[in-house]
């Protein structure tokens, strides 16, 4: 079965998934868009050459008999408002991150998830579809290396402009790992706390960078972030397992090795967007199949709350220099 | 517009060729296929759930009105006859190698398609659709290591069974190579020699193995490729491009980085399967796409005929322990 | 000039000195040697043909004419008493770590050897004379990655013995990071905090393992080193010193790149003895050079206090959990 | 005992090892020198401060009481002279490559060593001396790879002179590979052919730059050296030797791992002083410990011959296109 996608918001990342709907996925079909800014919308149909209607507003689309999923990527603050709607619609909804601004929100959209009785709703977290993700959740749950003890890893971007501040380490780049951590270890956080080294000189007055985010999970391995977003060098996403018997790498991508200028090098990649092309595409597969299987199965809403509930206490872990306790509510069965 | 595909030969690949246009690609659908053993053409349409009608025979199937473009997956011995027959009644036709057991036969499909008077015809072969040679192509185009002088490749394989004798080094092994480095250099072979290693342990009585294949080409580059078909130790595919300024070497697949048992290592695969399972998604897509664009863009007819025509003097070439011409005819405009 | 070498403590490494003096470094030549078992010390000579006069005891060493200078490679709480005799005998001392058991003890050297008006002791910290951290000093001293701002280092053995208890990890391990990342930073340490992760299933009752350790500079670089005595896997040294251009690594030790078995590579070491093997002789010719020009050169009685008080903070840090305080009396012109 | 040696040739070599001997190994010291340009001589003298004599020419060296043993590093169509007198007159011969400019003059030295009835002549072929290679030759003896088949092997260099000829390629660049390929397999050569891929445009009229060199052994093991001297990008040397069970490859030389500039990169040397450094000082300590102990232990005057014989038939091979013979006499008993 063809499942009937409306996308509410057609900025880059909306006209991206639809374009991917349309021409490399299978099993969906893009029959509605919208967006703020209605020329916008229009255009994105003109020039992907959508069959696609163009509602008004997100709640005309959702509320259209022949739509069967929902794709949120709108503006950040309007994501809690659409994804209830949907829910209440008893529509599936794919929510590109955050699910909500605030922890009240996703906990809100958790509230009207088990209302509808049924899982609806899948979180844009892309990570946990790369390959190399994969690979070492794979070693984990094998128990290649034993336990999992510890985690070493950074997240480094070349640079970022001025308007990116020391909390945006946290809700914009940090929100990541903090999603991406839990699913690799079956684990809830604990307690965070941040660490601030000197500033390199490439920061601005309004950006702390690097910062060392330390967290603790319930299990008690502890891991260890280095978020240095005006790096220099490259866009680098490292991350080293550190089990009972042995360590397991986030694998590089896959480059060329290189013997040339007194250099034996392979490249690294300088813009983000290149890091995790591939993974977007099976992530939004993995969506579509799960509405025609009827059965949600990437990032939930619940965890969509986890990491907006340990990225609130990232933040306050900065402003406040101590350890800072992430309490989350008891688990559902319902998100077992 | 979708793309309505009869496959001839529903064996291992056919069958997978299917399952790929019906399940992962976009703008084909199977609604035709044959086998010279019926049931089992029977039981891959029940199995992959195909809305596609079972032929007695390949002829019949090229016949077929709601037949678009035909895949020749049978058996080898076969596949010149039906390739032909497709281009006379007009139609695309992916062929998996080979493209016919001899060179005459290629050539005899090279001649029917220019009397064509339109390419019509892609070969399978689906090294140039990696990742990973597709950044070394690149990397050659763009002139990052100069003028490329040398290659030095690698072919090795675990094992073989005891049917694999000596001349299968090229026509199942090198025939990657030889395919792949004409497209890699934008070159054609001039000559070809064998050497041949002191055995292997680990081969029988049938199969000299390993061996080491020479071949100049036309520009002056040479290129050494090991055929190693019983190295036990891994399925692994080697290519390392030496120009005036700098080395390329083909990535090793992706893998995690271990410590683990006194070793930091990369697993290297043992089976070949697991090697370039992507790439026959990007070959079969761009056919796909080839036949809506009305225009083939993958391995032609002619590199099918150079293929075969350099694999003859790599046999001769084991026979005579000499050093043999590969001789083409000139290149046709029709193929430039 | 041949320096006269007396060796006070023939056990292990007292014994692997004078071979090392006598068979394989230049300049140097032992006379004598003492230990508090004198059959011991006998038997060393014997086994090492040295020509060499057995004392009774240090002091009667120390004090010896034909002794120009000491080696001090008896048991720890030891080695206050004999450099300080040295140095008050206004002999060159080379002292194997730790200078002194307390800071105390190294501080009262650090008083005799001003009072004796000049540099007179070497501390036996070996990794500053190892290849791969001199390759890693150049780097960051050249303004390679621009001003470093964290590193990340662990300090791994494969099991350590049931004696091995919770605070070892910093006087008997972590002692080695806390000498070579002053030397490698040209800073000082102003902070230490230690965190748990949870234990390896093969630690012991009476050991914490791993650690991770938090240091603060006092320019603001901030350390965190993983301390895992029981990892299995090898003994490994990590260093990663990530600057505000770039990052350098320590090497790995020299290996075979091996393809066997379905992996690709390097060998660990698993004994701690094999891996800063070189550097031994490198730093102890530097000390025999060094008293050669009349000059000390290595890691000097105010860098063993260093690390004895950063080692203080660290096992109180353990004790606490807090952030404690490294506080080092002002630097001496003396020591500058 | 101290090994009192002269040095016959005060060149860049010469005087290197003079300044090895006396001041950084043990069991040696020079007290004689000479050389064609005695001014030269006598500086080098002066420069090391050495307590040597300067003679008139070689024979008068070769002649002295208080000389145990020689160092020929004189031009080298002189070797065959000193060598041969330094036999005869009992003495250990140390002789930089070449042994003799032509294979009849090693043989020479062959005959003049048996007629003594003692191996006195140690051949300065530094790369058994290269941990590397050691490891490689460990890890071929150990069986860990099983029976090694095949080498692949590469010796580049940055740039080469205008005066560096086609045929130096062997004499001056690959008879280490000569030399070292025969220890590493403990095998004799059978053939050898050479291959001129097209050149380089970084080279000259009188170069045929790269060329590859297919050597056949006894055994049946084969081996393809590229040599590559205006390979522009670094001072390169690899082999890799494949064997029944495994690939065991040449490790590079240590470097940081650096990540900077959007590459994760080592360096490779751009200097081939800088590669086999620590190799010399291995050699020659060898060579004294030999003295010492009464028997030679490195290259012998055998293995000078062999490499000689295998660089004649190479050259022979450049220039005939052909697979040319390398015929050993048997080996003798001596060289057992």
């Amino acid at each position: 079965m063809t499942i009937r996608i409306g996308v509410i918001g057609t900025g880059a990342i909306g006209a991206d998934h639809a374009r991917r709907i349309n021409q490399t996925l299978t099993g969906g079909k893009v029959v509605a868009v919208t967006d703020v800014n209605r020329e916008q919308a229009e255009a994105v149909v003109d020039r992907l050459q959508l069959d696609a209607k163009v509602y008004d507003n997100g709640h005309d689309l959702i509320a259209a008999a022949d739509v069967d999923a929902v794709l949120v990527t709108s503006w950040g603050p309007t994501h809690e408002e659409f994804v209830v709607a949907a829910i209440k619609a008893g529509k599936y909804v794919f929510c590109e991150k955050p699910l909500a601004t605030t922890a009240q929100g996703c906990f809100n959209i958790v509230e009207a998830e088990q209302a509808a009785g049924k899982r609806l709703v899948q979180v844009g977290f892309m990570r946990p579809y790369d390959s190399g993700y994969r690979q070492l959740k794979a070693c984990i749950d094998a128990g290649d290396i034993g336990e999992p003890l510890m985690i070493h890893a950074a997240h480094r971007n070349p640079t970022v402009p001025e308007r990116y501040i020391t909390e945006m380490a946290i809700h914009d780049t940090l929100i990541h790992e903090l999603d991406v951590f839990r699913w690799l270890l079956n684990d809830d956080y604990k307690s965070a706390q941040v660490i601030f080294p000197r500033k390199t000189r490439y920061t601005h007055s309004q950006l702390a960078d690097p910062q060392i985010v330390l967290l603790e999970t319930v299990k008690g391995t502890r891991i260890d972030v280095e978020v240095f977003v005006n790096c220099q060098y490259g866009y680098d996403i490292q991350c080293s397992v550190v089990g009972e018997e042995g360590i397991a790498n986030l694998p590089e991508p896959q480059s060329l090795l290189m013997r040339k200028g007194a250099k034996l090098s392979n490249e690294i990649l300088m813009d983000w967007k290149d890091r995790f092309i591939a993974a977007y595409d099976v992530e939004l597969q993995d969506f579509l199949d799960g509405c025609n299987a009827g059965q949600m199965r990437g990032a939930s809403s619940w965890d969509g709350l986890a990491a907006a509930v340990a990225a609130d206490a990232c933040v306050k872990a900065q402003q406040t220099g101590q350890i800072e306790a992430i309490e989350m509510p008891p688990r559902p069965a319902f998100y077992a």
